[in-house]
């Protein structure tokens, strides 16, 4: 099936994030068929789409999207039985999914694409239990999943490439932003960057050199702010000047000698520094220097009015 | 003086930090002498001043604010010789600050603090020179510093306490974020972070587990997204659900361990968890989780429809 003509969606375990899945495919207009094993699942459920619809309308409803196309099935067979792709969300716990997902790919309709949303695990490892595991991959979102535009799609050793790229396919359809990987790397990209800065913070709370107040401002207040439009990469690059990465890499590359984190730096090697100017000119989608600083600035001045206008309603 | 009573500001160095300085000064309604010994530097500075105005226009200039506050002087001396604040944004480079800063503290009226832009050094080192070093503090910007709101400030060994105070005042008063640091730390805080996040970044590109391009996008369509609002310690205190921080750390500690960023996470002690779950109640300054959740979907559906419009736009 074309990852357009898809239908019936359903999803796997309903707290956070797979309530989060529910109410981005209901607000897609698509019906979602859920399943959760736990006695308070339902009414959970549908506090979480009734919070989050509000949200979702205010940023456009596909046409024909309605909370009234959720089903709440009563067996994880009945929940997958018909459909056509199928999102995982139960807690991170490498047995509960690999005997899980064993479940879903016995019960789910040959062909099906099965996609779970596990933060860390690796699909190699979470397949193992299953009869054909080749249509099992990753399709991991980010909180709150109705919001947050990011899923990162990865397969496992025995998943057949072309599921992951149908997986990446359909969830452009469904209107996410999706990042193909192309090995198991664990916590998939986003995960090693935000948990880095993490860790670091730890370090600084642990050693008394800030508390997590300050930490959080000195996010919010400062780089943050850029994050929303100009990833780390990007950032660097205007950092430069004119002369771009490259420039940024030769006359800023010793920094990366400073103790400015705990984390070491790798060898700026020439190979790297190609690497990443090539990937900064091909990130630029041939906006120029000046071009992102002022796309950069627009940006920023909207959203520090949108923040202005939250905190005032606040 | 008190720090509300100051009127006129030098900056020193007038290149992007310095002229970014220039810029915010003038359109909070100071006053503004610079210097800076380029041949060109009066011609880029009033480009870039030029540049900004449209958008400190818009997000709102104070009373009497005016390009035509801006002087350009021809000597350092003549640049501080009346000045009530003085902002220096010279190169990094050690020997060189030292000795700028030297000139700077024989230039400038007695008890006037003198602030430097610098990114990474410490004040000890830098104030070595200097016949008064009391009075010199690090005011750390971000880029551009009339639109990111952020100064770290922090003082060397032979500043004193008061000048720290007198600064941080002062940076509140004209319009920006202070975090007062209680002691010297390379790279000071936003820069600990946001370079754990870029060697990460360099290690996964020089591996060829990711491009540049999915790395930024990593972050402006996933966590970025969130930072605007939430640092990393609330963020981490709303994935806690009702139990926050708390029960975050006693259930996803253990992630700690995975091999998630090439960064050694502390140990998780007793002591580092409640400095964590106190700072987190500290900083949610008594919103609830859900009000928090509720304030970030609000924030993000706001951050979301600006991106929206800028890009729309360009």
């Amino acid at each position: 099936m074309p990852p357009a003509a898809v239908r019936r969606v359903a999803c796997v375990g309903a707290g956070v994030i797979g309530g989060g899945w529910v109410a981005h495919f209901l607000a897609r207009g698509y019906p979602v068929t859920a399943w959760d094993p736990a006695p308070d699942a339902e009414a959970k459920l549908r506090r979480l789409v009734d919070a989050a619809w509000p949200a979702l309308t205010e940023l456009g409803l596909a046409a024909g999207a309605s909370r009234d196309n959720l089903t709440i099935a009563s067996t994880l067979d009945a929940a997958v039985a018909e459909a056509e792709f199928v999102q995982e969300s139960a807690p991170e716990d490498l047995e509960l999914k690999q005997d899980l997902l064993a479940r879903i790919d016995a019960a789910t309709p040959p062909g099906v694409i099965v996609s779970s949303s596990t933060s860390g695990y690796g699909m190699t490892e979470m397949q193992e239990r299953c009869a054909t595991p080749h249509r099992l991959v990753v399709g991991h979102p980010f909180n709150p999943p109705y919001l947050i535009p990011l899923v990162e799609v990865v397969g496992g050793e025995r998943t057949d490439p072309s599921a992951v790229r149908w997986a990446a396919e359909f969830f452009k359809v469904a209107g996410k932003s999706v990042i193909v990987m192309d090995r198991e790397v664990p916590g998939f990209i986003a995960n090693r960057l935000q948990e880095a800065i993490w860790r670091e913070a730890l370090h600084m709370v642990a050693n008394g050199e800030a508390t997590p107040a300050q930490i959080d401002a000195s996010i919010t207040e400062g780089p943050g702010l850029r994050w929303p439009m100009l990833g780390p990469c990007l950032t660097f690059h205007l950092a430069g000047g004119e002369g771009g990465m490259a420039h940024m890499l030769d006359h800023f590359g010793p920094s990366l000698k400073s103790p400015w984190t705990r984390l070491e730096a790798p060898e700026l090697t020439d190979d790297l520094r190609e690497r990443m100017v090539r990937g900064c000119e091909e990130a630029a989608e041939g906006r120029s220097i000046a071009e992102l600083v002022a796309e950069r600035d627009r940006a920023l001045i909207a959203v520090l009015r949108a923040l202005d206008g939250v905190r005032n309603g606040r």
